[in-house]
């Protein structure tokens, strides 16, 4: 089989999303990148995530061309391969991504909001708001919507370094919902776990009416120690 | 056993509603029915989803006759053979009907509120707002309660194909709870599950102060994808 | 063991509490009533469901002097006493109270509401609003604490026969939590997970900002239907 | 193993977090305190709880110089043996420490709020409000951060018996999370346990919009009941 480390690795964290709480049905997926190999490993689409076997998960190039594989691909591959080939380089580093409909931070997208730093939960993970993405054109949606997906998301990140993907690993499309990324499919899914916890309590914190978002100084130590230069959060690898 | 195989589906849908998180105690039945024989198995009235064996299912025919089964069929089977007369044919193909009070679905239900298309999500599934039916009148209600709960959702959906049961497979009756349907019993389950997924996202957002609906052209473009002449979702049956 | 089969069912209905979502640590408790003998059965004070054993649960007279068992009754003890001597009879037949602080039927109770009786899923359980008892007053609770909580309750209830305990097997304690009761322990904890259901399903709907009432027509329906002379819910036993 | 008995106890209570649901991914952590041999244990950085065997507990003193122990020690270490340090002695008789992101204390804690006593559910368990510590400073932040994290919790019992860290066994960081102790490692943790169900209880009572806090009289009974002079809850130890 080929790719089979990178398919099993993309494999487990398709068949995890559903223990997490983050899909329902078959609403999510989660795609790996090896960028020695330029393979794009993902979870094919609409099939049960119980059944799912690393031979079921489609292997494609960069632009989309079916490696290794019986299945079809997920209908969101074109917003992973454009994701990808922007920031899956030696800049971003972009190993993985996860795609779900989970519960708020769907909420979140609906309301066409982004999620503020409200907390140092938030901070340990994205280092400011999580953004929301531009909405798509009629035209855009109708012709190669799911690739359009993927381009308003590397959009938005365009140029500014506060906004690097590798920062700030997730973003809301509006009337959609959530996509986090990582450095393979496990980092992808911890952010999709991260994000959903992150957005409940925001919620919540909403719903007694007071928005008050973290101080910077705290973001910004929370950001450091965890992710910095210096930092000093877990075990020495 | 007569119609044992429509009866193992429906036996093992309803000992799903439990485990979906669908029902509490017993509130909710799911129904399955074969237009060929004109057969319609449904769950039978108070027993635990837990001990329910594929003999427990109750065969009935489209006028309510007992044609095999011991127990009582379900207080709401008149609803269901409504439903199956109104829907059950080469138009519709409704061949499985669920019925929940599934918490969020009956919420908006009680509150007398459609459930507006607010995302992707909800696009995927239902074709538009799920409708809410008009009140059942004192009269309906003194006589033939259960029958006139099917008719109210026929009603609704009468004379406009935007609203055809096949485009939107779900509405709520006023102060009582969710109906949904589909071609068989495990597509009415499903719908159920996506009925409930979507009304917590939808009251989430809600509380967010924001109700944004989706795009009409983004809206039209899930249906499409997922459900139109070119539907690219799933698998290649 | 003296009254083994009865305190085999409070066991069992104890046991249950945590599995049903309706306890956090141990705050909860259930006991059971046997008229004929003119026992009671209830849980030790603070011993964790899991580790509750038929033999653990203590027997006692209507006066509440232990008969058997090694451990101290639930400090709830004497609230449970006064309804039992209250309602135990012929008339309400009351053979099982259950109380706990489950987080929605707390919450109104908190809030110092009764719970309104907002849909059919409510009606088919309580025929009419859960009512809110009044507030304890110093001198109630500085002597005799848990006796007037039981005390409050049947205040509640007495002079009207709308308000008879068996057409509303609950009752909200202001600032404390929900009481249910019904013929056995099972069916006191049935009316528990119907209160928190329904409690939870209010919540959702309140938060919607329309508290519509059920009407009265659909409320008399449904708890005829299960409860009236001519009911026509579940099996024929 | 040095410290075998106390790093069990400790492995037990960290295995215990996500069971209990107050932890997404690694966001929290348990201590104990073994006052006689001037002890801590506490769960390593960034260690998935299920993989915790207690030889991964890493044993400290209390100026945090480790005693045995392969791993490096939370990063919220320092918060701990402040705690330690000022409430481990005769007084407090502080023998363990509880820190999580639990989702509704969080969004207590992130807006800034305090947690009223609502009921009799909160009364049980703390004396009064849950007190939010103030913010900290930026200078605070940049250095010694953590350790600085113990030192407004100590500042802000210090001074007032009825701020008593015994008789209040929970406070509230502004923008970060809740902290809960007791007199050993499974006491904090069922505090935080009872932390987040009283703060689940109170987001709800909010919401229906009736902010009533507890009788004074109610709140002292529930108090002295289980934890006065002449407690009667629970068993005779």
């Amino acid at each position: 089989m080929l790719g089979a480390a990178l398919r099993e690795q993309v494999c487990q964290a398709n068949r995890e999303l559903p223990t997490l709480g983050l899909v329902t049905l078959t609403w999510g997926n989660v795609s790996g990148f090896d960028s020695d190999q330029g393979w794009v490993a993902i979870k094919p689409s609409g099939v049960p995530y119980g059944e799912l076997r690393p031979a079921d998960i489609v292997l494609l190039d960069l632009e989309g061309r079916v490696l290794d594989g019986e299945l079809r691909p997920s209908t969101d591959t074109p917003a992973h391969l454009v994701l990808y080939r922007a920031w899956g380089g030696a800049t971003e580093k972009v190993g993985g991504i996860c795609h779900t409909h989970s519960e708020l931070a769907t909420a979140f997208a609906q309301a066409r909001m982004e999620l503020p730093c409200f907390g140092t939960t938030h901070a340990d993970h994205f280092d400011g708001p999580v953004p929301l993405t531009r909405q798509l054109r009629p035209e855009e949606v109708a012709s190669g919507y799911e690739a359009a997906t993927g381009q308003v998301l590397v959009e938005r990140f365009a140029g500014s370094p506060a906004m690097s993907p590798r920062r700030i690993p997730a973003a809301l499309v509006p009337g959609h919902g959530p996509f986090t990324w990582g450095a393979d499919a496990a980092a992808a899914l911890n952010h999709a776990v991260a994000l959903e916890a992150v957005a409940k309590i925001a919620h919540a914190q909403l719903a007694l009416g007071r928005a008050i978002e973290l101080e910077e100084f705290l973001r910004a130590k929370h950001q450091q120690r965890k992710h910095g230069r210096d930092a000093y959060y877990g075990q020495i690898r």
